[in-house]
């Protein structure tokens, strides 16, 4: 089954910004076994939108169409759609009732203009928005001899996401025929992306049942397999065959089976080891902090971090030795040590980890060139120091030395 | 002008994988003074991607063709396209040349399959390709008695982008009229979008000839004012009249007339008065110094920082009482002030900086409620602390609470 889904909003056709619902849309769509063959991006213009219902109409079974469901002169979705489907657009009596009660809990005039979205196409099913004022619509029928299913819901995020899968889930369900989903997510770290898939497209190719995506992003590589079939257990069978066969490829670098980001476990190591940790950050300048504590409850394990960007820094809240920065440089193994040892020391942490490097653009040399980072975790019985060269911008030698960190201390508490 | 930009990949139908290309393209096709009036999405079907020509072709004057021009047997944008056109598609040998010449360089044994991106469309102009193997194709054609602009370019970023600037701007330029682009982006910090608006609203919508875009992001506003004119002064000077209009009106909310970030902006101030910086982050939990350090040549002012999730370490890295921990409670204002004063004293930075509040989900009470936060700026003069109850999801707290500390630094700054 093939759908499309329409956008609808002169906003995203700017270099400003995008639509992403339909991220949403297609993860659930394919759940059910729909397959998302096309997506249109269309200004408010009923022409272009007609046009583009019409289009899709022709090439697809599923017609989704976001937005231009509200009150302003620029809401045209609903006008278009009666044009390009040929059928009558009519005031509802109960959707007027309904905006009128609205606006008196909101203690305002409604504008006429409001009533726009009382106006619900012919054969449509109303669709409540408990989140907003303008109702979806869903409409069952027949084009150029064909069953289209067209669904009509809102663009603002929370409102277009609540309303696909509290109304337009169980009426997809319902018209398609039966079919169950197992899902999993399995997560690898510092594995380049080549390698994992030397390691894993031999054994995911013979599951052609199964779909495997492999997604890589600094550091980080995500598999995510997705299998259809009318029996759960046998979904789920399959889904976890394949998962373990690659759990054992993968070998340690896998850190998640269940789709878990590489933070959260490794605070669940911490916790399970009840284990404490600290860090300090020269040329991440917060970013392992961050990425930590961006996880709920990550106070219990992580007792917080000093972000050295100055050598006397370095001295002051990590205690490195101003000599040793003097010999050695602050980018040096001796330092990113320094840190790591000096932090647990000073914190009492059971872990203490330590990284100096050049982001650049600018600091490069010859004998430590830009992307050049140093990563030492240390513990009550070693302290280890890996070398790394990053390639690319600021951002992502940074953001591939923090995943670097976090899988090191993963791996010292594995 | 009416552009449709089509983006061909199956990758970009699933729910991991979104276009981005088309977001720089826009940009720059603004800026001659051509509408994006349709994107489409399709994925690597030759049927497919021929019928959105088709279709694009019908609706728009300029059509952007980006991927699907790779050597494998998903690479069919070339096949497509000469379907579309009914035009014919031969292998140019100084391509075949070139693809055998960039396989010796690289010291490999090019596959067959590859030579398929030696492939011209009929009456094409070859596009060269410094940062990959697909070169892309210009056609200038009439369809349907219209005159239609086509080029197909390479869907990776840097290939897309790159060509598109060095090959397709200069051909556009040459085929349209004459026009010229000024725009000025403004930013404010921390001013409700709603009262932005109602400030900006009457003055801007008077300037018809000047195109405005606000956009806005947890504390950041963003007015980029576009202006198309035959003469670039006469642009330039709409543009400037307008900005000077809003500069007015926004007051000191206003942090860049140029389009600067927020931490760039306090870098710059900071510099300027020759000062530096500390900050203690509590539930920001290193995303200050994140975004600080995110700029190239922050080390220049920012000393560095301290992440203090636990109380010990409040006292530990930022000097403040235990007693005032325990009698206020670590999210208080008086905690937030003697980070602010700590962090500063122990570092001799000029201004300190002092974060603590509840980023939940959990930890909230009735008296403390999830979103609280106090933010805390001292320098030698005095220390401020600002009480604020942010609301949203974790990560929004943290964010709105970050931006918010930027802003306080930056009025002490001004």
């Amino acid at each position: 089954m093939k759908a499309e889904i329409i956008a609808v909003g002169s906003e995203m056709l700017t270099p400003f910004r995008q639509d992403s619902n339909s991220l949403y849309l297609t993860e659930k769509l394919n759940e059910i076994g729909v397959t998302v063959a096309f997506k249109t991006i269309v200004g408010d213009r009923k022409k272009d939108i007609a046009g583009a219902i019409k289009t899709a109409l022709g090439r697809a079974d599923i017609v989704a169409l976001m937005g231009g469901l509200g009150p302003t002169e620029d809401d045209l979705t609903r006008e278009a759609a009666a044009a390009a489907l040929a059928i009558g657009l009519r005031r509802d009596a109960s959707q007027v009732a309904a905006l009128h009660a609205r606006a008196a809990t909101w203690r305002i005039t409604m504008p006429e203009n409001n009533l726009k979205q009382a106006d619900i196409l012919d054969g449509a099913a109303i669709l409540p928005n408990p989140n907003g004022s303008a109702p979806g619509q869903w409409i069952d029928t027949t084009y150029s001899g064909y069953r289209k299913l067209i669904f009509l819901i809102p663009g603002p995020p929370n409102e277009c996401c609540a309303m696909f899968d509290a109304e337009c889930m169980p009426r997809l369900r319902a018209a398609l025929p039966v079919r169950y989903i197992a899902k999993r997510t399995l997560k690898a770290a510092m594995i380049p992306e080549s390698q994992a898939d030397k390691l894993a497209a031999p054994i995911y190719t013979t599951f052609t049942d199964v779909e495997t995506t492999i997604l890589a992003k600094t550091g980080d590589i995500q598999l995510t397999l997705l299998c259809t079939k009318t029996s759960l257990e046998e979904a789920q069978r399959r889904v976890d065959e394949l998962a373990n066969k690659l759990e054992e490829v993968l070998e340690e670098w896998l850190y998640s089976s269940e789709g878990e980001s590489l933070e959260q476990t490794v605070l669940d190591y911490l916790g399970f080891r009840n284990a404490t940790l600290a860090v300090a950050e020269s040329c991440t300048g917060g970013m392992i902090a961050q990425r930590i504590t961006a996880v709920s409850g990550s106070s219990r394990s992580f007792l917080g971090g000093a972000v050295v960007y100055s050598n006397e820094m370095k001295t002051l809240l990590a205690g490195v030795d101003h000599e040793l920065i003097e010999r050695h440089g602050a980018v040096s193994q001796e330092v990113a040590r320094a840190l790591a040892e000096g932090i647990r020391q000073r914190t009492g942490s059971t872990i203490g980890v330590g990284v100096t490097g050049i982001a650049g653009p600018t600091g490069g040399t010859e004998t430590k060139p830009i992307g050049l980072v140093y990563i030492a975790v240390s513990d009550a019985q070693k302290t280890d120091c890996l070398e790394r060269n990053f390639r690319g911008a600021r951002d992502r030698i940074r953001e591939w030395a923090t995943t670097q960190a976090l899988d090191l201390i993963r791996r010292r508490l594995m």
